[in-house]
């Protein structure tokens, strides 16, 4: 990344050290330590670490992580969906949530598990029925998903779609490495490399619907909190993980969720 | 309820007093206060309060409510739906958590909402892929909830049911008044009332997954914490809720969880 395009664009990220759970500005290879709300005026501390003496955590913790179908132009035209008037989404539960990093042991009871690797909204201020107008000035910044899916599991049920449970396994919902604040989403590219080969390269502007009408119809009497998560959605190129890859999602100007699945 | 049949049950109540939140065993119309972790040996302080002198708070904040579809016979029937070989389940985020005593404001975006009376089976202690014969002695106890659904967001888009929104929205998982130790679920009945007029009236021995076989099932891949809710399913009865009016949901044993829908 250059310094011109990283211009106003701040990282943060969760860290365990020493035992103990911080956070802070990701300048580089370095942490800088801040104290109190990420979300709420943190302070640095002056203190920095090594970004190779820490562990990555998670760069927060979402109440909910709301996770989208159906979002994306090309993949619609691929499985000749049509338009949806709403976002169509699902819930995954906070049992799937793992920082970039951590191997994700794919739990017997999943079979097949499919990477999807996806854009994440998250909200830095409390959200409820607000307008398109309104809504960036609720989202934080942006992360990076990989919305982990059984596809066996999903489909196991005619009379109903196991959403919930095939996209909410433990570790099925992968996110960070950091949360990038002051990026313009339309300008982003989703790539996802399985095993360093590039299986998904789609760029956000092909959203049905973009963060701000997002945000704003998500909102519509359900309150989105700081820290929660939208994921938006994947496009097309998701496939099989195979045993013991690593699965990373790649969003130039975000950074690398990068998780071994054993 | 005759003290016969109150034998070895207790009644765990969260609450708010003085502008703190605590919780406690409930002895009729009082609460001895405890502190620590409900679910890890909790200690009486010794105190006690007038139950008329706090306010009913949730009596545990699960990092997951997990509500079953099609798990009672008789519905089954009536919706002439197959037996599910799996627990078929979608999640209700905590911003639909509401406690008994509130009032729940049934956001615009809703239209017509739907009361579903519902035993929720309350997790004692962390679960994973454990067997039917292990699962209940990770459950704590048993609540009330009120499944709260809305009608048009259900089925507004024939691609994909919203199910995780329409029953999602602000308010629209109530639960309490308190989480019951020592019942045997088999034997409990659930009654609705609206605005004093029973709706609903089901046993909880016509699941057709009984509670060890949802909680086993469950857990296959996916961790239930300690405070984690299942909402076990409602049966038939369900049915508008009117502007305005008080739904009850009873369950002899357990206790009466009443909100007013503005």
């Amino acid at each position: 990344m250059s310094a011109a395009m990283d211009h106003g664009v701040t990282r943060w990220i969760g860290f365990r050290h020493d035992g103990a759970a911080g956070f802070g500005r990701l300048d580089g290879e370095t942490v800088a330590v801040f104290e109190g709300d990420l979300f709420d005026a943190p302070t640095a501390t002056g203190r920095t670490l090594p970004l190779a003496d820490v562990t990555i955590d998670l760069p927060c913790r979402p109440s909910k992580m709301i996770a989208l179908w159906n979002n994306f132009g090309a993949l619609a035209e691929k499985l000749e969906l049509a338009r949806p008037e709403a976002p169509l989404f699902l819930i995954k539960p906070a049992n799937t949530y793992r920082p970039s990093g951590a191997t994700v042991t794919v739990p017997e009871a999943a079979g097949r598990a499919l990477y999807e690797g996806e854009l994440g909204i998250v909200i830095g201020k409390t959200a409820r029925d607000v307008s398109e107008a309104q809504a960036p000035d609720h989202v934080f910044g942006f992360t990076c998903i990989n919305d982990v899916t059984s596809a066996p599991i999903l489909k196991a049920d005619a009379s109903f779609t196991q959403w919930a449970r095939a996209k909410g396994l433990d570790g099925f919902g992968p996110f960070g490495p950091v949360i990038a604040t002051g990026l313009a989403p339309e300008s982003l590219t989703v790539r996802t490399l399985v095993n360093g080969r590039e299986r998904q390269n789609f760029p956000i502007s092909d959203m049905l619907m973009p963060v701000p009408r997002l945000v704003a119809l998500i909102s519509q009497g359900m309150t989105l909190e700081p820290g929660d998560v939208i994921a938006c959605g994947t496009s097309v190129g998701s496939g099989p993980i195979p045993k013991g890859a690593i699965v990373e999602v790649v969003i130039e100007g975000i950074g690398t969720l990068a998780n071994r699945f054993a």
